[in-house]
């Protein structure tokens, strides 16, 4: 068994991507098993997504966007917690839908990602935040 | 090793907070570790969520009910599983986008939760339920 | 521990249950402990859902297929990852919406699902493919 965290700094909502810092520390367990992670935030999310095309993660955070826009749209009048600004409620409400944690098996040290699968921190605030992610391995 | 069973009264949609039953089971073991929820419905979810200011929970709720509707609205009319009535397929189409598992790891017997993060049972259901969350905690 | 692969193949979009496939294996590990799976591809999803009514499985996939529409729509016309055609980044826009990955524990070989909890493989693409489900028990 092994934790750590990691440390992801955003300038903004969108998707970074931090997948080799997970597969580096996952390389240096060298074993089979299971890996977690969780993000200790309710504002922002963590995705397995393509990391082939960036218009894929740009789509995303797109959508996702105008799924739930900031409370400064008429739509979204009805909400009532808005004290740090038209983005704080939407990031809530995106972090309940979006995983909080993940789990990936891990075989010989290596995840068992799929070809184009890369793991992001979805950032869901406009001002910049350093973003914490636990990470738990079990052999 | 642990694995325990958690029973939650739900009387109406909406957030119910049940970190702290969890945080007591999880001190008992005083271990480093993994937790993890699973509830055993497929019409309510589990959420992390800031447990500060209880208008998120109220806000989460009417943006979930907006997002999707009961049958009664004329938007879901193409909705054809509505024999337990216009809350029934609406909770099953919540349980699938919300979380049905989370995991948490577990630092000397203290989930290692953000400063304001809690733990919900998301219920969807207009009737009263009392439902299930399976844990397990490995060490 | 024990680590294996599942393969489904799907012909179009809808839900795929695998429940059994699973109970299998995990039956032949005949002990408590945790399952987890997690599926290798950034345009399908798992979901754990009733399998009782197969109406709620066609109504599922109907909802997201309105909450999504294929970028054919007017609607979708801001996006830009078009490549392999109008199903293309929707499926992606899915696969962030709906779990990648699920955990459930296990108790005497049987998980512990609830009587109506079955767990699919929710295909977001047209096209027929043969999808990778990773899984991974610790006792």
């Amino acid at each position: 068994m092994a934790q750590t965290r990691f440390q992801i700094s955003t300038s903004g909502p969108g998707l970074y991507e931090f997948t080799s810092v997970v597969a580096d520390w996952v390389a240096a367990r060298s074993l089979d098993g299971l890996l977690t992670l969780f993000v200790q935030h309710t504002s922002c999310s963590l995705v397995v997504q393509e990391n082939a095309d960036p218009e894929v993660q740009d789509d995303l955070q797109a959508f996702y966007h105008r799924l739930v826009p900031p409370t400064s749209d008429p739509s979204m009048s009805y909400l009532r917690h808005t004290y740090e600004g038209p983005d704080d409620m939407p990031a809530h409400i995106k972090a309940a839908m979006l995983p909080v944690s993940l789990s990936i098996p891990v075989q010989s040290g290596r995840m068992v990602l799929g070809t184009w699968q890369g793991i992001y921190l979805f950032e869901h605030r406009n001002a910049p935040h350093s973003r914490r992610v636990a990470a738990h391995f079990s052999a």
